[in-house]
């Protein structure tokens, strides 16, 4: 086995604190990989603040970039050095029809989880990349494209994947007006893809600064959503939103601000049921759907796509002794856009 | 004016009483029908039982059929003894992006409806098609295909449209199953249209007569929904599911019967909001969508279609005098699948 410095959450709620474990040793199609920059997301804060006791003591973290340091015997796709990523999904069961396409996230059987999730072949849990290392089979497992900012990047792995995904599917580019609600770690790659897609972006943000921030993030427009008179203005206006928007609202101002055959895509878990005025939906046959990162496939196009159009997140880089407080801060929203760990700090 | 014959509501919930009342003169680009046949649909119910008493004496009905009796100097689509059909909108504004694509149901003005609406030109009330005889733009009259019975028709113009819409928007077709949800005055036609369309139809209903009936409709297997390990079942099998159910429900069970990518499509409007479940959107990157009939080239689209493939309604052809015993019977859905008054009775 392969001794891991992490930092782990032992009670719900409890700060994380340094914590050794182990991890597998490799097998023939596992990568092991030197943790470099480890990215905070709003799920991890959940995880540690609200997750299951019995699942603990538990290593968070699912957005990694860092160093190939050994690969198993039938690996071919990395060689020792390579700077390359983990993401959220870590394994998925091969054969179903999600993951015959590649898109395990979705696989049938669900997909195994890069922490709080049961490996497929020993049954251990899965422990995250807020640790010095990480183990994954090659499948699961990308390479960095040169150029990218290994710390700016890791928060590709699942925010960006998670914006890039619908933005893909529901064919953000020229001609189409994409909106993004809620600037946050999620939104503002929202609107760094949709304008490098080509779309015409309207953020839409409660926040004034935020607005402002918007437009040099590369929104065309900024809408103040909560102010009826602007929310109302922008009726029939975008053929896709984005609503990244973590706290519970209401969807149906988004759901009138669509075109006809609009959709609003919503991206991440709000704690409660959505609430949709049958009419906000029929009127315009619009759709009310639900996104997030898709697969291998589409990682992989989203890393190419960053590189090529330089796009990493706006991070908040923090030496992983801070991470408690960067996790208090947080779940206060103070943050521009997403903490990232510097694992060697 | 024209005198016309109706059976009007002139309190909420009152019995229909025989009423005469006037329609305009024709403009010029007016046809005038006398109707024939005219569907009962579950909103003229609701407008009947639970209307505006401020907008009675109200005549409803707008599932019509019927023979041109006389055209407005400059029609040019229609001739006197014209068999033709009217629909749930009579008129648009014309000039925004849904009327432009006629797709007219969308209007950003909000479309005439066919009763209680206000027309465009005079701002009179418009009334229904419980009567002798309905004026319309022309623009907004139906030839009615040679080979199609004109009282199995006559649903055709508000149910069946409202399942036709968003089973070729879906594509739905050879290669896809879809579900639908609820064997009713919608639910019927929407297995006869998918099956006509070449898809695998599954059909889910709470009662086990009509699931023998559905099959016997066109649908390839019948689900009883009400029976959880069933319904469990059908999990990842429908690349759409029309979901017709009038009464509350939930729709969370029909989500996760839903492939990648699906879409469950509501139609109808129940009287309470939607509460989604995000994950059962999320997981698998399922949409719900609002559908309708959505214009006037869905519409000849639509009856061209039941014309090639002999698709009618399953009626039960009743006289108008029998209105309000048809009203009751439908208010406790007792119909085999839709009443259309016979108006010459």
């Amino acid at each position: 086995m392969r001794q891991n410095a992490g930092w782990a959450v032992h009670t719900p709620g409890a700060p994380l604190t340094p914590w050794t474990f182990q991890r597998r040793d490799l097998r023939d199609d596992d990568v092991a990989v030197r943790v470099e920059y480890s990215g905070i997301c709003g799920s991890d804060l959940h995880a540690v603040r609200h997750g299951d006791a019995a699942a603990m003591p538990l290593v968070a973290g699912h957005e990694m970039t860092g160093t190939v340091t050994a690969i198993g015997t039938s690996v071919t796709r990395f060689q020792v050095g390579d700077r390359v990523a983990v993401g959220n999904v870590v394994d998925s069961c091969g054969a179903c029809p999600a993951c015959v396409e590649h898109r395990e996230n979705w696989c049938f059987a669900f997909p195994t989880v890069t922490y709080g999730g049961v490996d497929r072949v020993d049954e251990s849990m899965t422990q995250g990349g807020f640790a010095s290392e990480y183990v994954a089979r090659e499948a699961f497992v990308y390479q960095l494209p040169p150029g990218l900012d290994p710390a700016g990047a890791a928060p590709l792995l699942c925010a960006g994947a998670t914006v890039f995904a619908p933005l893909r599917h529901w064919k953000a580019g020229p001609g189409t007006t994409v909106g993004i609600a809620g600037i946050g770690g999620l939104g503002h790659l929202g609107v760094k893809f949709a304008h490098a897609l080509g779309a015409h972006v309207i953020a839409f943000t409660t926040s004034k600064a935020k607005a402002t921030e918007a437009l040099a993030l590369g929104a065309d427009e900024a809408i103040l959503s909560s102010d009826p008179v602007q929310l109302d203005a922008a009726k029939w206006r975008c053929d896709l939103i984005l609503d990244t928007v973590g706290a519970p609202h209401d969807i149906n101002g988004y759901l009138r601000a669509l075109k006809l055959d609009g959709t609003l895509c919503t991206v991440g878990i709000p704690p409660q049921d959505w609430h949709v005025e049958p009419m906000s939906l029929l009127y315009g046959a619009k759709r009310l759907a639900g996104g997030s990162g898709d697969g291998t496939r589409l990682v992989r196009d989203m890393l190419d796509f960053s590189a090529t159009h330089k796009i990493t997140a706006e991070i908040e880089l923090v030496p992983a002794t801070a991470i408690n407080s960067a996790l208090d801060r947080l779940e206060r929203g103070d943050v521009r856009y997403r903490f990232v760990l510097d694992m060697a700090r």
